[in-house]
């Protein structure tokens, strides 16, 4: 089994975050994203899409999209559980991860893909209007997780999930993306510290 | 238990199918959409995204995100298995689904919402250019389609999953989106005969 990994963008790093909280080591084969090695003819063969990362099985079985990767993994190891547990608090966990997802990760995304001049070669047509209009997008968004992060010490709930993680990789995206979190997000800002802090933030 | 309905929208019509694939009678509750109805105080106060479908339980939880909603219903009531079944099938499940939101279902929506002149008031700023960019998005992601549907009587396999409901939901806007799926997809269009022959696409 290897995971074709793609460094520093946010879906990878949320697959080797989620291995390192499971405490899974994977065999990993980097690619290098900035020089599109993601649209070599070996990772092309490996998943039409271009994306990282992927999972290749020992019987040449391939798995793409990063929280479907997880989820195999979570099935194979259930503890501890990252995606929730009993109907309720999986319902929750799948709602939050899918917030942030298509609310929070997607416009900060967007925001980069469209307005950073080296993604010019990524983003065909690249649309620096609706890269900017992402970023308001974003920002109005945190307000809902900081209301969220007042009652909850993580964001699905009281325990550590999938989300926390998707909602950290896009935290740390705001960066490149030109996107500054507002100061008066105080449950925000504790929530991003203490989990910048768990020895996974580094995977 | 009710359910906030959204009519003819993708996500209310694939919370739909899904419980008339599980046989399941949830009271739902229909939301107006074309009257802007998913942005009544009530909607809001359930769901702050104001998006449908909204699930509300007995004790006042809300489940937003309709694959959350689903996921409630197949933890609570698992058979027909709809999200696949043993770690590799529930995996396969979830990359199919997740390839077809982000890579078909989100480039038909965002030709819709950014080309379409009722969607002005939806899509703030509408940006046309950006919606016709994603029109051969949607076509290329067809051709994956076919090829995977030449060897599988479903999209994720042999067994009917969440994966064909959100593709059938998303091959049937194709039409208000203005896209027209190529004749010569002919496992693509099989499928959507079959599928769309269920009981459940009446939903």
């Amino acid at each position: 089994m290897r995971l074709f990994d793609g460094g520093r963008a946010p879906n990878p790093r949320r697959a080797r975050i989620f291995l390192a909280e499971k405490e899974l080591n994977i065999p990993l084969v980097p690619i290098d994203m900035g020089a599109l090695g993601h649209r070599s003819d070996e990772i092309q063969s490996l998943n039409p899409l271009q994306r990282l990362p992927v999972l290749e099985l020992d019987d040449g079985t391939v798995i793409t999209e990063s929280v479907a990767i997880c989820r195999y993994f979570e099935e194979l190891h259930p503890e501890p559980p990252l995606f929730g547990e009993g109907p309720l608090g999986k319902a929750l966990v799948e709602m939050w991860n899918r917030r942030v997802e298509f609310h929070f990760l997607g416009p900060v995304s967007t925001a980069f893909r469209h307005t950073h001049p080296a993604m010019k070669q990524w983003e065909v047509p690249q649309i620096p209007e609706w890269g900017e209009a992402n970023r308001p997008k974003a920002v109005e968004f945190m307000s809902l997780l900081d209301q969220q992060l007042a009652t909850n010490t993580f964001i699905a709930g009281n325990r550590f999930s999938i989300a926390d993680i998707t909602l950290l990789v896009s935290v740390d995206f705001l960066k490149p993306a030109r996107i500054t979190m507002p100061d008066e997000l105080i449950n925000l800002r504790r929530w991003h510290e203490a989990v910048s802090s768990r020895p996974s933030a580094k995977a």
